[in-house]
């Protein structure tokens, strides 16, 4: 995948706007500094453009070790069922108080709702009456915090340097690992390496009680590890879930190919959302 | 257990407060307006509260039908295994804009993540330039919407009537049939009434490949149906997650109890949160 690109003069990478964001720092990691970085408002909006085609590749990230799954992107991948996942990232993730005032001063702070979350003991013991304001990135909330009297930002120590503002207090996180993982999505996925993961997605009948049972009871017979397992409502009826279900191996290996036909039977809607090597963190 | 509540003047039912949240809501609609009410500022008070017996039940949200697992209910449980589940409230959620101003006219809008996420897409179109603040209740954010000049709040229309603010407009959440899914905790679990649940929550051991597969599979085997199932991470090491299992059946019958013996040789930390009877939605 690196290989080919080095070589393409007009690949592009879209991801969560705007600059600094650990989106984008994740980017960088992957693909370097010579390609064309698309920032987005949205994770909706990297997926929905990666799986158009409108960007070679989208970066967005799918869980954090301390705050758990992104919900945004599981619930993103519903709707684009076609993008496919090309590759895994790790990046770690520090987050620090970032404000041009002094801890005292502060009165409100603005950060990306999972950045509040991986922060929030910190925040409860020596901001408790500041209000947090949710925004769509931790970069957007350095750039407000800019720009507001006596507010401060949930965000990355390169923020600070890109927005003007002082580190007020480093790495407030409560896990001292702190790490997301990021997909780099796009429109196929690689040949299979030996050493892959895939994602699917899958609903599974109401009326057969059982079923979501009989489906993981398949990967068990060919001796499929699962990884991670996740629901989101289907959004198709109350109380019905999308299964989002990561197992290792390639959809081309022989017994994922075997369990993905046997898998039908139970499961309604089974998408493949990628296959990709497994990277180590 | 309704029964013998009636009878006793000393009962107490802690929610997430202030007045007028959903969790006050589910709690009146489960036991009437003759008990002592206790408001909690945060989800993870509320479940202390009941392990610790400082109140005779909690009332806390578990899921929404829109938006999915409330994580912080999860990741309380975790920190508070003792507590047990008594029962599960259905409540039908209208989430509405409250305001004492005009749509043209609102700058800032509060309310909690969950009710963000149900109108997320009414906001988007509506509202897109305004500020969206995450507080801790849909209460709370009336309450403030009453004090602050040009501010809005996604909340109940109960609350517009408690904090006199105007309803600017009505439902605005994307599912039409939204609602969330309360546990009511206490000390301890009822005893069967034949058509019951019970949520589980273990971890499994990381260096056993498929140890969650093999655990899944013991309720195949005794032909347990799962309802729910739901991960986060364990905190006690990256990668490493705690399951929510939800099961019909209780603890006590006989197919479930001689389940969990089984599933002890492939789960580690299993606690029964409790066996409650299934409630029609």
């Amino acid at each position: 995948m690196s290989a080919s690109i080095s070589l393409q003069s007009d690949v592009s990478v879209g991801y969560l706007g705007p600059p600094g964001t650990f989106s984008h720092q994740a980017s960088m990691k992957r693909f370097g500094d010579s390609l064309a970085y698309v920032p987005y408002p949205k994770i909706e909006d990297v997926i929905a453009a990666a799986a158009k085609e409108e960007i070679t590749y989208g970066v967005v990230p799918i869980e954090n070790s301390t705050f758990g799954a992104v919900v945004q992107t599981l619930d993103a991948f519903v709707d684009q069922p076609r993008v496919r996942i090309r590759a895994e990232v790790y990046l770690p993730v520090t987050q620090s108080l970032l404000s041009r005032y002094q801890l005292s001063a502060i009165r409100k702070v603005y950060s990306h709702p999972q950045a509040f979350g991986q922060s929030r003991q910190w925040l409860d013991q020596n901001l408790p009456n500041a209000s947090r304001i949710e925004v769509s990135s931790t970069a957007k909330a350095a750039e407000l915090a800019a720009a507001e009297t006596y507010t401060a930002a949930v965000s990355s120590e390169v923020c600070a340097a890109m927005y003007h503002l002082d580190v007020v207090a480093k790495d407030i996180t409560s896990a001292k690992d702190n790490t997301t993982r990021f997909f780099v999505l796009g429109q196929s996925s690689d040949l299979p390496t030996g050493d892959d993961k895939s994602l699917l997605m899958f609903t599974v009948d109401h009326r057969l009680p059982g079923a979501l049972c009989s489906a993981l009871d398949v990967f068990a017979k060919y001796k499929i590890n699962q990884t991670a397992i996740n629901s989101r409502p289907s959004r198709q009826r109350q109380w019905h879930y999308m299964f989002f279900v990561e197992i290792v191996g390639h959809e081309l290996d022989d017994n994922v190919a075997r369990a993905l036909e046997d898998i039908k039977s139970y499961c309604l809607d089974l998408v493949v959302l990628g296959s990709y090597p497994r990277q180590s963190y």
